[in-house]
């Protein structure tokens, strides 16, 4: 198998999509993000990356709290539509009729639409050149009560949106399951023990 | 729409799934990642975060370098392994198979089955309480010749894995395209400027 090196590129596939919540000048504003992950797990912690000319980064750096909210596939025109134009220019929450709600922290805003909502306190911030990235303790997740089983979040029913990087650009939603974490490596052989 | 409480939970749907690669006591080794991102766009950053007992912890914080190796969907058997094994009790790229192999860098080990593979120079590091954050600067990226199309990385022949957190615990390949990026939003209405 041949290789073929394609310079310094962010090739990770898939990555998530969410829209990243905040107040700027008083009012909600939402920002959809593929540049997002986990980062901790006690605390529960996660990351955002928000280029620093944005409206968003405004926002996030006056409040030092922002919310992820994962959108589900039928929400996939509005969620692109906060990639695009800022909040500088247009009340994107108002354009996209999101139900806006608050829950422990006043100023991170929850869109109610979104199947999943996370509250989050910024930890720490780094300045990585295009972009700032933001550790945010979660204080808080909200999950619809329409998209749980038995009390656990379904994730057949959240039926999030995943981006596909470069030229292709591409939203994707979920497919099928491939194995259960945590158990389908149990079968490999452990012969080569060194 | 009634929402309910989870508690402060890392519930990002969904995460990637990538081996990280580092050199350990003089060998390659490689774990399985969810809570992965990309961190910025220029330069191409890419963070990973690992619990800090782990033995890919001695290795990145000794290299200050690492490698994201992008499994498919017919590797996650030996994803899921290198997730469950410790490198300190078995060689896993022995058991696996993998075909290491180096490019730029001389202590970022890369797997050749893998069809992305991006090597990083880490350049910040935070302990965050469970895990630490290594943020990278991707200094290369390679793919397999046979998942490009007209030269172009295919997520199609990419067919990468998905890692869904929860009781659940489960691996998802990706389903349909859903929409196009930075081109769908175009459709909504604009009529609630500010």
């Amino acid at each position: 198998m041949s290789k073929v090196l394609m310079g310094a590129k962010p090739l990770l596939y898939p990555a998530p999509t969410v829209l990243v919540g905040t107040n700027v000048a008083g009012k909600p504003n939402f920002m959809a993000v593929a540049w997002c992950g986990i980062v901790n797990s006690e605390p529960a912690m996660i990351s955002v990356a928000i280029r620093n000319h944005r409206y968003t980064h405004q926002g996030i750096t006056q409040n030092l709290a922002f919310s992820v909210n994962i959108p589900s596939v039928e929400m996939v025109k509005e969620t692109d539509y906060c990639g695009i134009i800022s909040g500088q220019d247009v009340d994107k929450a108002a354009v996209c009729q999101f139900k806006v709600f608050y829950g422990k922290l006043d100023n991170a805003p929850l869109i109610e639409q979104c199947p999943v909502n996370l509250e989050c306190k910024v930890t720490q911030m780094l300045n990585l050149g295009s972009h700032s990235l933001f550790v945010g303790r979660i204080e808080e997740s909200h999950v619809s009560e329409n998209c749980l089983t038995d009390g656990d979040p379904d994730i057949e029913k959240i039926n999030p949106i995943t981006f596909i990087v470069g030229s292709s650009r591409q939203y994707r939603a979920l497919g099928e399951v491939v194995a259960r974490a945590f158990s389908v490596g149990k079968e490999m052989e452990t012969g080569a023990k060194h």
